[in-house]
């Protein structure tokens, strides 16, 4: 006799792809899913009651480097919109996750889910919503000048620019040609794991301090999904020196907002999110 | 064998409770706690895997009838805000929801919940939450001039003044001496259950379509936990007429809530809700 | 022959009292009127024209310190609701003036007091006030870390976000257990008046050095009513450095927007302090 | 043996005056200054401790009819400068109440009356500072198309922008040629005053209503001086339909504020009114 | 000997083509680019004294029907990308002027044409730009409900929210299967140059007057490009009643901003537009 | 045989001129109008296709010195109205461009151009729209504490707030009695073009770096125009520390602002700058 169906049935979109033989991986691009999505250990107990999928998102047309400029989110984000289409003509999820810090199609994914009762939730949006559960304002903890700014077009779009205390630059910018990639990611964290002094963990308590000193964030928000790694040594670190601060990275949040809309029964608002030649529509929007 | 502890263990507190032989109640204050939990049947669901105890508030100390002013929301405040310590002191919960629309006593509340690590979450603060999640402006359907503007000053509060489209007032005020209530809530809702006509219901949908076609709403929040019950009716109604626009009641919104932060393991931050003599303080802090 | 009533009428009302022998005064809470009221001296000018009484407040029932978290406000706030209603009721004054620095009870006040035509102002609200009749922003200098968001608080609920530049904390908290006062307010009072260096004056120049500096505030206002003392101090120090700058501490401003109300005729507009059951109501709110 | 001098004593100084034989005068412009101050009765108790005195303000250059355009206003504006440079160069004031309700001159005055130790008060800033004492939003009743636009000029330069929720035309603009004046507003007065029909108070309680129900006002601010008149008329009607709403003329409330101003011995911040070559100036504003 | 070459060297691209023979084409894709650029008459003259070339835009991968949804749009905009590109390392234009009323791709252009020194203007963004030059707030005449939808993000995104009083929805949707398109555009504008009664016109025109007079609209901005051909009977209808209101249409201000830039010899600022690994970056942004 | 007339036929009107022999000139008041424009070399290029002539402004009637303080402002404010208001009666011209840093009477002479069907442009407000067509947010880069001030004015009143990341004060004021002008702003000019150091450009350098890396400005407008020579010096300097940033001036962004105008054949909105007794108008404003 089979177990009942999960509740939840997740799928989960990596941001992109890039092609075999790379050598820009900052992550792993096949193999099992748990191996495939960063942080696993961390995650795992989130995802015990879900029965979830990996895709591993479209691969980038653009070269072979993760995706950090305007221009790349914005190929990525109109790649994933046919991963993200394909999964709600499927059904076999009831809430699609949307993984990687810039939340490339996050808006349009949106669009798409909702008309087919298909909540759909990304990292930094979700980020943000929890972030403002917590306190007032967030600072964002990022990791390059580029990526910043997506970070930056992101708080603005979902309307969160009197929320946001400021975003930080660590300056650890993602692989990428010519540039030789002096201080990978994964080398970083596993100096953290190991109890070794890690520069970037270094250089976001940095910023992380001076986000609530000096630019009032009372709330910490890993930007670019890279830096997720940090989370529990960044929360701890603060609190070793007495700032109780939560750090927020998005897999987790954006995964328990699914799960939240889910068990309300909603995806989005049908009047924001309008179907074309609605039943009923409105004569005026304000901004 | 003792089945494992639930994950989720809550007390769900209610606002206040009124004396027995009251003329003016609105709701049950003794009895099963299912019974107590108003619109139990449509919240069940969602409390299947939680734990949780109903505590019935505070007596109400300035007369027999339901709060509604700004002078009866302070007294029951801080008459919850004992029940808050007593229930965190004595440790048997990993989350408090505050019931009621108006949110009496909430950051008060959180404040000391966050001392012993304890999420705590509130109708409306919660809706409010949710809402901004499936559209960028929520209009509040609430049943009275005074406790209209109780909601304002939740909405200004919370600093929701940008994402809220209106109040609408649908003149349903609770019951109060010297006034004769001769449109009493429950009576409203057995009529919308039995599929005749309330007025109650008739006026909210009149305001909730007014919120959308004139204010802006993209989704509805209910105000007065007095109007919960309404949630589905109104939905199906608005859908019925081609809006597909959420509407959201309290209960579900605050439960859903308070797991979503147990799952993360948060409650709210130490900068927002600093001890007294903390180890850190901040120099500057800007609004 | 008796002399004609004084136009000004007016109840001055403490925000608390504590017990007797609590270690943790740091002002009289027993004695003539002039001797209750902090830095009589500088206020009684102000008064000349005035009848005016002093209650003591309601007695702290949370422990025999003074009110210094968002907890202790909430109920000493609904605490003095009860004096402010029997002072309404009894009809002997026609303005209300609610000492303290944290304002608690500030709006409920207002909306018992308009509807027995009483005029009823507090501190911080009156000192925002008078601020921003004097330049764009100001910015508070405050306290402690607890008391900081207090104020933030009141600046959010009163609508200066964006008038306000920052909250300063010059980290003299308030006495309270187990922690030794090792700095009391009337010690640095007592120094900064026969000429020596009093270290929260000192502190407090240099907050507010740093608030019109680097903050942009344009006017001072002193938060908690323990720092009041510091108000003539504070502005003939900055102007020595060449600093033109008002500093606003709180009785003051509280009595003369009372006396502008009196004279005015005016408490409150019945829209934003409805009655229950209003003759006339609003359909719609806006924030 | 001479009487002691007054506390207060003011200079209010008219906007402008127009030339002898004009025939677009809508005030007396000649006399004892009782006869040259409109609404003199409903204003003098106010002004029973003031040693008082009436600059006429300065001819207007432009023609012969009133100030309504921005062109206008700014002409008077320079004109009135040098009346306020003359009387505070004078020293026979503690306070100029700049009377008129489009404020010419108002912020360039503050500036000046700065340096003298004046303190300076307009109309419509003093209104609007004394209706956000009364509610969260006000909405200002004007006469004319012209008008109405310098009015909203004076509430973004102001910084009520947020505060403001609607100006509302009626209709009634100043004579000015080639127009001839139908509708003259002392006929409309004295109609009011004989308890007949007038227009023009018609015209404003429907537009008080409106700006009630549909633009969320909690105050209400007569816009130009030539409305003042209906001070009274208009909360009086308004109350008698139920709606217990404050209106605000800017005489009482520009005397008022001074009266504040001088009590307690402030003028304006030195920090946002500079003098040239100041002893301490700032590095960064911000806006 | 060839006449010197005209400073403006301009690449107008439109945001899509549609393949031969779909049954939706709402405008010409092929032949001459006079025929091919909506409205060639109205906009001539300010062609004069540019060298430009027409790029017919990517074809679109999705159907055989017009961008109006946001899918659509974020699917056009990555294609439409690579024709930027291409053109700015081509290097024959200095400014790219990137058509259609929905600006899809017009950030991530504008990244990519700061480093090729390419000037990018859209025409929404640029319609804004101008209309803030004539009024306090523009109100967008726009075709359907999920174009409006588009035109609100874009007005979030390039934060003009405070600066537009609404977005009104004429109802006149671009074809679209399966709906049969029974009120073409080019028919609703060949009727309204004859003389005859235009649906879309009458429309509009009711949408423009209720923005004005409703919502505040100081200025008209028309949405949707296929709405373009209204600019100048809308704005003579409106006149014809009375109100002297600036209609802006998309190309002309697109094409004069872009004039503007290169004659200032800007593109974007490169702190807002970073390079990868740009020589100098900032630690903190705010937003 | 003539030659046609050019497009562009504009007046640049001077801020103000001083007496003859005064010794406070910082730039000529007569002789050509290329020498009596200051940086004509730079500005050359931008005028080659402009008719244009150049008034010397208003005398100033409040001494021998530049305008700086509010009240100077005023003054030549009103007094260059009517140099506005001649030049659109005699109906030379298409365009007025009001030059000088402060924009005196910039609101007012838009209201008198609209009713000639002549565009005014103005420097501080035409640099604020092209900055904002360039970046999210700009910094003004001024020379006083009470020009400073003046801009801010400008900047609230401009409806720009959440725009301007700062004014930063490089403390170079005007020349003013009694004040001996140690640092004439032509000699800083002199030594800089000369490769020397001036003490006033590298004070804009330091300013303009902390703007960028503290304030969060990503373009940069000098405030008085007597720090327009700086612009490309400026520009230069930071470009070669690294920040690609760019730096306006006034006089060309108001040159370019007026082409633009003349090419759409706009002014201003006749809503927004309505005339006396309109044929239409607004029963309600929103501001």
């Amino acid at each position: 006799m089979s177990a009942p169906a999960k509740k939840y049935r997740f799928l989960l979109i990596q941001a992109f792809h890039l092609p075999p033989n790379t050598p820009h991986a900052h992550r792993s691009f096949d193999g099992p899913k748990e191996q495939c999505l960063m942080n696993y250990e961390e995650n795992k107990t989130l995802l015990a009651d879900v029965e979830w999928d990996l895709n591993k998102g479209p691969l980038v047309t653009y070269g072979d480097w993760p995706v950090e400029t305007r221009e790349e989110f914005c190929l990525v984000a109109a790649a994933r919109l046919r991963v993200v289409r394909e999964a709600c003509e499927a059904g076999r999820h009831n809430a699609i996750v949307l993984l990687g810090g810039g939340d490339p199609g996050h808006v349009e994914s949106r669009e798409i889910g909702r008309r087919f009762g298909v909540a759909v939730t990304s990292c930094a949006n979700a980020q943000m919503h929890v972030a403002t559960m917590l306190g007032d304002r967030f600072s964002i903890i990022d990791i390059s000048e580029t990526h910043n700014m997506r970070m930056r077009d992101l708080v603005v779009q979902y309307r969160y620019s009197d929320r946001c205390a400021s975003i930080r630059n660590i300056d650890f910018p993602l692989p990428r040609p010519p540039f030789t990639d002096t201080r990978p990611i994964d080398v970083e964290k596993a100096r953290a794991e190991r109890g070794e002094t890690s520069d970037m963990l270094e250089a976001a308590l940095a910023a992380a301090i001076a986000a609530i000193e000096d630019d009032g964030a009372e709330v910490l928000v890993l930007g670019c999904s890279a830096a997720y790694w940090m989370q529990s040594h960044l929360e701890r670190r603060l609190a070793q020196i007495g700032w109780d601060v939560p750090v927020l990275e998005g897999y987790r949040c954006a995964i328990e907002q699914a799960k939240l809309m889910v068990d309300l029964g909603l995806t989005a608002s049908g009047v924001a999110f309008p179907v074309d030649h609605p039943r009923k529509w409105r004569r005026r929007k304000t901004v």
